[in-house]
Formats: structure tokens, sequence, C-alpha cells
């Protein structure tokens, strides 16, 4: 493939496709620019502070209804991160901070016991399609750079990752890591164009003994893996003590920090504690060190919380982390439902959204139990833009609500067709109809089987509407506007 | 059957079985009792407001681990009812209210669609199997009387029913329904035993022009038939006028009232609007109208409510209502997602657990779509007890977080036998588990196929605790003794 073109042709299901690249001008611009100016740091926040909208920028602005110079004002202030390698030209920007939609991101990638580089693709076609924002690859097994290759030539969403993963698959024992061959692979991985690194720089030795009082430990695998090779060595975190070599280096791939929670939460009972708020201040630190070289960063949340729990921990993060974006995997409101946990945790997500997190993590039905398949993948994401678009609506965003009102007019005037075009999913949604009544005749009908037409409530309603406009004049809200515009934007 | 042994046979599936009667002698003393002293009125609430503790109650506070007399002194506040007709021999008693732990409700019942007696009793099984801890049978459709029978033969917990859709099968007409048809059904209901009755007597003719502005109208059953009466005679509800008719029909069986929220919102747009808490001032007013009678009354609430929106339904609730327990479906706090709607509800339902509401209706995955299967059932009620769970979490009652600590044992010793045996559905977990590594070996693998041995992070975690021990002298905390008792209760 050539890095400067518009497109390149893959390989797929046996079908060859173009997958576009939005952005390889505005980077081969960019890179003349720094050749004339010597200034190599390729950051979003680099050239917001400067004052200038990039195309990246004005393509988000545009994205979500907000004027560029807002979205250039919070990139600059830390509160907003676009991550775009530049490196990935097939990547279509988005933005992540609170002034934002809340957005999604889905975790795939193999590990040693099982999957294949067709199968992550399509699971990153899955996830694409139902909504994803982001996605992880979190492989641990087999190729993993050819897999990355694989997932980043093929995906218009930002791809995250966890280089401590390659690092160790590359060593015998977790002692062996060294910040050398740390730093070898974020240049290979960044070179690649991957668009934000999931560093453990927080964990640091003196918070270790903190996790003696937990049920759970540490459930965080970078996490682990850190205090494990802190505790054999008796020697800080090597992440931390040259947080400022990393720096240098993501900002010349504009690669974004997603600071990761070593010692996030593994079940209800040890949330909030000690040990996640001392690493917790540690990143809020670490937070203003990239800053003062323009390297954009998020902050990784837990995990599992109860729900009268959930509003401290954006508080604390806010507060903590001087308000850069706050990414939260859950949290999970109760730790007795694997099997479910897209579920447990979805509660969690809408709530944390709603009080101000920029990106939720999903959680998939597999968690806990195993490597989540496709379909797993795709109950994720679902549940996930049900919690992102619940939070949504709940932030009042200027008009977060227009696609429900829609779906609920359709429902209302039996336009079953609408209703699900509408839908998150609407195969799914036909398909329970049909489930009972199967006939093309039920699409315009104005009851369905869960009561049929002698009990339908919508279809008694209607009567009353018209008794309200013959008797008191009153005539039904017309919104045949907002049901015209929402089906636009579907298709 | 003979209401008055120990135990009655029934043929289910091929097979004869015994229904057991707790409740069958406590209800022959109780009729001895009234005929000697000639006072008829059979409802816990008076027993309470005289200061006995019934059987049922001090069942109640074994189960819930409270004190009898609390018990009693929540039932006569009104702020707690044990739902327990008199005629319903078969009954475990249970309590609804702020002070115990939250329930969860599943929807049955046929329609003229579609299901029939086997598969209704199959629901029905279901639901109490993965814990209801009440059942609505909403049958609307073929012999409903006889429906109606069996499932109150073969159940264990309370039966709550809509009189008005067996008052309306008899009629041709809406136009056609009566008060004397009505009382006629709900006396032969409350003879059969149903413990609950909806009754939407709020549902006022000055009210019906309020919701001309709204999107989805009226969408309650009950509501939306009402209106179409009201309007056609040009009369005030009739269930309002006659409302102590039925109160003292209800007192002579110890049927509570659940009174029915006819204006609910159906759509996030309409909730918390004129029409709603209009109709809500009313049951708070019939409330107390019944409380004169010491009938025992719960209070219906929505449906569709925004995150935001969510805690003031709870507390406009307890004002208006005198803190009379608050049972809600739902809410939903989202539209766009038909297929899915048991998730978009189980986010509302936890937020609303935790702010007091006592009963949390479930809603299933084919709700808006038709008529829930027996999966669909199963689905629904999993959603709802994390709801009702998380929420007992986050309300801080005694040992509502017990289970998950044990449960987050397990996990961290990797016992996946018993994280099986504690989660909602062993069934589930265990096949998920399996899909990848099925061999019984891997029941005690220190990993699962998620990350595979190298990226275990509990497994990294546990050497951890051997560096806390060793050089810190930090012993993890031992949970046998809960994980002990736990596993003694789930059998």
């Amino acid at each position: 493939m050539s890095a400067h073109g518009n497109g390149h042709t893959v390989h797929a299901n046996g079908n060859d496709y173009i997958v576009p690249k939005p952005r390889a001008e505005w980077i081969v611009n960019r890179k003349k620019e720094a050749e004339r100016t010597g200034d190599w740091n390729m950051s979003q926040m680099h050239f917001a502070r400067k004052g200038l909208v990039t195309e990246e920028m004005s393509f988000v602005a545009h994205k979500e209804k907000l004027a560029p110079e807002f979205i250039r004002d919070e990139i600059a202030a830390g509160r907003m991160i676009i991550p775009a390698n530049i490196n990935h030209p097939e990547l279509e920007p988005m933005a992540i901070g609170v002034g934002s939609l809340c957005k999604i991101n889905a975790n795939i990638g193999n590990s040693a016991i099982t999957s294949n580089v067709d199968e992550e693709l399509r699971k990153l076609h899955t996830a694409v399609h139902y909504g994803a924002d982001t996605v992880m690859d979190l492989s641990t097994g087999g190729d993993i750079p050819m897999i990355r290759e694989a997932i980043l030539r093929h995906s218009p969403v930002p791809i995250g990752t966890v280089p401590l993963y390659e690092a160790l698959s590359r060593v015998k024992k977790v002692e062996d890591l060294s910040i050398d061959l740390y730093l070898e692979v974020i240049e290979e991985q960044a070179q690649q164009g991957v668009d934000y690194f999931t560093i453990h720089a927080g964990v640091l030795i003196q918070y270790v003994p903190m996790v003696s009082k937990r049920i759970t430990g540490i459930v965080s695998r970078g996490g682990a893996i850190l205090a494990q090779w802190m505790t054999s060595h008796h020697k800080q975190n090597f992440l931390y003590e040259n947080f400022d070599r990393i720096t240098k280096l993501l900002a010349k791939y504009d690669v974004s920090y997603s600071l990761g929670d070593g010692l996030r939460p593994g079940c209800v009972a040890d949330a909030s504690d000690e040990a996640q708020f001392a690493e917790l201040k540690t990143l809020g630190e670490l937070t203003q060190q990239a800053w003062k070289d323009d390297v954009q960063v998020m902050i990784e949340g837990p995990g599992h919380v109860p729900m009268d729990k959930i509003k401290e921990q954006v508080d604390k993060e806010v507060e903590l982390c001087h308000g850069a974006p706050f990414y939260v995997l859950g949290p999970l409101v109760t730790d007795i439902a694997p099997g479910y946990d897209h579920i447990t945790s979805a509660i969690g997500a809408a709530m944390i959204g709603w009080h101000g997190a920029a990106m939720l993590c999903y959680v998939t039905p597999k968690e806990h139990l195993g490597l989540p398949n496709e379909k797993d993948v795709k109950d994720g994401i679902i549940a996930y833009k049900i919690a992102a678009h619940a939070a949504d609506i709940a932030r009042h965003r200027p008009g977060a609500r227009d696609r429900d009102d829609a779906i609920s007019h359709a429902r209302y005037t039996f336009d079953w067709d609408k209703q699900f075009a509408l839908s998150l999913d609407p195969d799914t949604a036909r398909s329970m109809h049909d489930e009972t009544l199967p006939d093309d005749y039920y699409k315009e009908a104005a009851f369905c089987s869960m009561c049929g037409p002698k009990f339908c409530s919508m279809n008694w309603s209607s009567k009353v509407d018209k008794y309200n406009e013959e008797v008191h004049g009153l005539k039904k809200n017309d919104l045949t506007q907002i049901v015209t515009e929402q089906m636009a934007l579907r298709g």
C-alpha cells in the first residue's frame, strides 16, 4: 500500500474493495510544512494551541454540528482529543470529550487460545457497522503486528492498543521487560498508525501494598504485569520513570495517551478505594506532564462500581486530571451476572456517561468467561449504543432526542417499517415482530401480537385524539419534519 | 381441588405433582375468627393496624431478615404491602415496600393472536424459576378465567391482573362497559384468589385533553380503554366514581390495589408531563380513601423516562401518594432500541430502584414488537434481577453485597464451578466459558480464553499478594465464611 494515495485495494472475504483514505492529502501537506519549519510535533493539541483549525477539527465540527473554533479550543484546553495518528490515513476523524457526543469503544483482538486474522477483521466490521466510535486491538497471541496491520488498514475509526502486551510477547518472562524494548514496540506501532496507546504509567510501587485489602487484587492486565515487574526488581514503574521519552515519541506521530487505570477495582467491593484514587492522582500529574509537550491525553476509568458511587468517579477524575476526557470501562454495578455483563455494565455506563464520561468502553456478555466472538461483539455494541445515547439525552445535548421522537411517532402511527428503520438494530426489531405476524399485511396493521386489535392502547388513543380535536379544538403535534430528517439520516 | 387441604395434585407436562399450600391453615383460622367477631375485613393492613403480626408477616420477616414488628408497622403505615388473597393458599407470602428488598414482577398472559394455557404455565414456571417475585396474568384472549385458574393454582408468588381486560372481553364494544359488569368480574377474580388488581381509577375525563401535546398519547391499555369510554359517554371514569364499592370488595378477600398509571408516558419526550402528574395526584387521594378501609395499595409508575428525570419520579410519588409502595414499569431511558428494551429499561429500573421504587415490572426484548415467548420472559427476568440487585447494593441494604463478594472471591481464586453456581444464570455462564475451554481440566485453570495463561491479570495479581505478605506483612482478606454462607443459600 502507499500511504500517499487516496485509497488502497484490499482483499477480504474473497472480494477486492477500496478502503478510502480521507486524510492522505492533509497529512502530506502537514509533513511538507514540518520540513520547512523543523517543528515535527504533529499532535492536534499542538496545532490547536497555535490557534490553528486542522482539517480533522473541521471534519469533527461538521459531524458533531459544533463550531470548528469550539473544537479547537476544547482540544487546546485538554478537554477533548482527536486520536489521529499521521500514519492512519484511512481514519475518519472523531472527537472524544465532554463537549461532544458520548462515544463507545469496542475491544477486539485474539488471545493465545483462540482467534485468527479473518475473525478479527469480521469483529472489526461488526463493531464499526453497529456504531463503535473507536476500536482497541488487544491481541496477545499469534502474529500480533500482522493482525494489527490488517485492522489498521481496514479501519475508519481510531485504533487503540496496549503496547505492553506485544512487549511481553517478545520476552520469556515478565522480569525481562525493559524501557528499551518498550520504546522499540511503541515506535513500531506508532509507525503502523495506532491512534492511541493505553499506558499504565500511574501504577507505582508504593501503591502495590494498598491492594492487599481487596477481594480481587489487580484486574488490569497491564497493571498486574507491571506490579509483578516492580515487585520482582524492587524498582519503580519504568513507564513512569521514562514518561517524557514516551511523550516525545507520541508527539511525532500524534498518538494520544490513554492513561491506563492499572489499579481499577475488579468487583463492587473494591470500588473507590485508596489504591484506585492514589493512581488517579498520579495520572493527573502525568496528564500535565504530557500537556507540556502538547500530547493529547484521556484517562481510563473503572470497572466495577455500585450505582451510588458512580458520580463520585467522574467528579474525582475531573478534579484530579484537570478535565482530561474520561474513558470508562462499564462500570458493572453488580458482580453476580456473568454471561450478562453487557447489561450489568450498560447500567453503569449510561449513568457515568450522563455524569460526564466522554467515552464508554463496552463489555460483552463473554466478559469474565472467555474471548468474545462476533455475536458477543454485536451484543456489546448495541448495549453501549443504548448507554451512550441515553447519556446524551440526559445531558440535553441539542438534537439528541430527535431519533427517539421520530421512532415514537412512527410507533404511534403504526408505521412499522419506519419504526424498524429508525431502530438501533433494524433486522432484530423486524424479525421479532415477524415472529408472530410475518405477513406484509401487518406492516400497516394498527396493532401487534402483544395486545391484538381489541386491546391496542395506541389504537384507542388515536380515537381519543379525535375527541380532543373535535371537543376541545386541540390538534396533535405534527412531527412530520423531524421524522423526515431522521429517516434521511438513517438512509 | 380443596382450598382447605395442605396441597393439591396437579397435572402438568405429563407428571402429577403436589403444589404446597403453606397458607391453608392460617386462612381457615382467620375465617373462624371472623365468624366469631363478624369482622370480615381480611386485609393485612387491617390486622397490622390492630397491632397483630399475622403468619404472613412472620413469614416475610423471616425471609427478609427483618423484625416482624417492623413489617407490621410498615404495613400499618401503608409503606409496605403483602399481596395475599385469602383464596390463594398456594402463596408463599412476600412483601413490597421500600423497607424490604427491591422486587421484580413478570408479565405473562396471552393475546387474541397467540398463546395457550400450557405455554402460559411454562412462562410462569420460567418466571418463578429465575426469580420473579410476583407475576401478572395479562391475558386478553381465549378462555381468560381458565388460564387464570391454572396460573393461580400453580403459583407460589402473588398473581396480579387488570380486571378491565376480562370485562372488555365480555362486551361487544368499549362503550358497553359498566360498573356492574366490572364488579361482577372483580368478585369472580377475587374468589379465584388474585392477589392484586391494577385499577386505573385515576384517569379522569378532565385529564384527557392534556395528552394532545404528547407524541404517543395514551399507551396504557386500561387508560386508553377508559379514555375512550369517558369521551364516548361524556361521563367521569366509572372506577373513580365507584371507588368505595370496589374497596369494600377488595377488603373481604384482601386483594391489594395496584393503582394503575393510565396516563404514563409512552416515550421519553412525554415523560413527567402535566397529564402524568395530574393522575398521580388523584392516585394519592384514592390511596388515602382505600386506607380508610385498611385496603393495601401500591402505585404504578412509568414507562419511558430519561435518566435525568428518574429521581423526580420517586420523589413526586412519595410526596403525592403518602409513601405507598411505588411499582414501576422500566422505565426505558431511550426509545430507539426495539428488540433490546429489556436493556434500555433495566438501566432506568436499576436507577429508580436505587432511588426508592419498591417493585420493578420487567420489560422483555419483545416489548413494542409482539407477545413475549418463554425465552423473552427469561431474558426479561435476568435483566430485572440485575437491576433490583444493583438497587439493593446502592441502597446499602445489610447483606446485599454478600453474593457479589462471594462470586468475586471465587473469581479471584479461579474456582470456576463456584463462580457459575453463584451467578444469576449458572447454565449460561458455564456454557459461555465452555465454548472455548470445554475440558474439565480448565475448571481449575488459573486463566480463561479471554487472556490465556500468560496474560491473566488475576494470575499475576496472586503473585503480587505473596510480595505484599512477605515484604509488607499484609495478608489478603479471608472470605471463606461469606463464600460458604452464600454457597449454602444457593444450594
